[in-house]
């Protein structure tokens, strides 16, 4: 299992993905946060992420039947979290991530949890992609080439400027 | 879009999907009463419904490709179903289900909805399917035979005669 | 504050309005249950109550400057439906009701509370309309002539058959 | 750990809680459904059960040093209960319980689950209680008389009589 | 449809009705976060801020036959605010806003959207009265009379105070 | 009633429940934010914060027929705060806090709400403790002994670090 929130997919998400895939036969990818979209740290709604995510998958020629992607809604108990994913997802042996509260619910339940190399990544990598859709910087490198055309298509550049700009004569209003 | 609740996933559901793919290029399977589990009338989890659903296509040579799984959490208010649905899955053209209330809200969401026919069926399937359980009489024939060896292996049956029996010494402590 | 569900509204909810109109400067009209819509029993959203509440009063020359119309959602505890209700709402000084969950949460809270008399009235009046409804009876006599029109303008009628109607077909898919 | 809802504590309690003393030395008692109250099935709130469960096991002369007593509201999901009961109170071992769902969701969990004997009890008991509360037959042998002097300080009866009452004149208003 | 939290009722918010009535024969006002109170940025309660509306466009001669005051809770998933909202108004034409979330989610559902002109206006003006109340400016002439009488009764400023003043010897406790 | 998140409990809770039991015959020590655990601030379950509060009462000699500790769940509306706070527990006569909010609604209710005198206490007190945890420095004898050495049986500092750690690596993936 691996779990991200895919603001958007991006070519880390895809080598790290690639990279498990060379370990298991068959990887759940979940998204979550699922119920969120529209904010400025979660833009895209569930159902754009999974387009996303077949996209990419697809123009990699990573077979379908070799994953599952489920969106999972997050839940206001931490202590809950793990109980509720297993709920949601088809049974499993491995959680890859390098999230500290991840690892730390999965660790307690005493469940097995491996990290995910991020070799020759920058840090904060989707925050860095919506700084630079937020400001007109180019983005579309760091991303799959079908999921910036899927972006485009659903005008996501404008939704995150839209969400964030400042109408300073009313928003005080 | 195909909704139901699986619960488990039969040979009704099994010709649905096949009807639908005659139609269309694409289906986007939806997993409802996603939170539940565990209940008289929802037994089996999301995950445990979603493995039902992945081993039935591949049994019937259906391509990963041509569909995607995706669980949905039913929410408290009726008039923003369709609002959710359409934020938790890709963006889809036609609902299929005969379920009213469904097809009402589609309807008065200007939706296109249509029918499932269903051909050889009798009324009340899975309904029947977990009554037979319950009472021990055969079920596996209704369902895919991959599909009743992983209720088996999960212990299906067992569970659901557990949440029925009545514990008589005691429920009413 | 008188409080209902309003589905729909009838001549019975207008008559106890006008008899608390004679004892009260100013109403409080707390449309209860809010939330919910396109049941069998809560067939209405809550905007369409209020548009049918509004459509009476004005009807039967009710002046709006003497009261409010307030949708309030139901909440889980039924403990904390008082305080809910009481930061949803103007400053009140008696709730005029006949519902006994209503009238002991009052008195619980040593809130003043008062019944309104149903003189002439039938029994269950509202699930009555509903049943004529549904069964093609006559109901519109029943409610106030603006408040049948809009039901027609709005197809509720439809809308209760759609909701309750059996599809034997596939309702157990 | 020890399960219930206590609508309200009686008799039977009493003696589950003598029984499972004699075998642990620390007792968790969880007073579960602890967000309902005013209901029918559930006409007390959390705070007077707990009232309830002090009052009986000091005149049971139980020490309360070796007991816990603690409200655990009911979750949506029943996948997530057991995590959110393990969160609520301190660490257990053992989970006595004759109650079908909790027995299997210990189960699945592969949790310790024992039953509790219910040796010359009648069975529902709780119900039978508030059958007789309403009826206005007599029930205060049934539960520890401390009990029942705070079910009548409290005006306990009254308010199940309350909930209950069909009010003819108005209820379908 | 113009929608606002109105935290307070303020000048900028009745001139904007006013140039919304010019321009529509009835008027939906949205009290949103209806279910906030007693924080810092929402200090008053739904109800209090609909007496406020009440009293100020009384005072102003606006007709209270023209408008509608409705408050609405926020929802946890930005997808499904507008069905909520369409859930809990009667049926409108146009959505009246300056608010960047609220103009996207309607330009997304093909809704139309207008702005409001904010003429000699200040910015952030709820704020800034809020930060007046605070620190014991002069805030009332920002709001119209009869507001700021009700505030005053309803003892405001002082809970706003109370709810942001640092109490230093304890709130790590 | 004194209520406290408990995050953890320390020597002021202690001297803060020894000054209370001087004034009351019975304490009701609420545990609140119960729902959260595994977040920075708020690093332990509802169930641990109850082991600690028995272990530092039992350490001090105090009588546990002398206090309940029960744990109530945060709720969205703080208008409703007080309302279920009064289903969770029993009955009540005085609120002991020096938390603004909770004693704005207490005073708002017309509740009796006493001040906490906080002899010797630094500011910030559980905030410093968190920070020292995390960072490595002493903070065991700001606990009474008891507590100390249950923290460190359920690894709870490591938790913190583990909570707080930045993965530089793939914190942004």
């Amino acid at each position: 299992m691996f779990v991200g929130r895919f603001q958007p997919f991006h070519n880390g998400h895809l080598e790290a993905i690639r990279y498990i895939l060379e370990k298991v036969d068959e990887l759940i990818i979940v998204v979550g946060s699922a119920q969120h979209s529209h904010t400025d740290t979660n833009p895209f709604t569930a159902g754009e992420r999974i387009t996303m995510i077949r996209l990419a998958l697809n123009e990699a020629k990573i077979e379908s039947s070799k994953y599952y992607v489920i969106p999972v809604p997050d839940v206001t108990m931490h202590s809950t979290w793990l109980a509720e994913l297993k709920s949601y997802v088809p049974s499993f042996d491995v959680v890859y991530s390098n999230e500290p509260l991840t690892r730390r619910l999965v660790k307690e339940a005493n469940g097995r949890i491996e990290s995910v190399p991020m070799i020759k990544r920058e840090i904060y990598w989707a925050t860095e992609i919506r700084r630079r859709m937020l400001l007109g910087e180019d983005w579309s490198d760091l991303v799959p080439k079908d999921v910036a055309d899927f972006i485009e298509q659903i005008s996501g550049v404008e939704r995150i400027k839209d969400l964030l700009k400042k109408d300073f004569t009313a928003s005080g209003l």
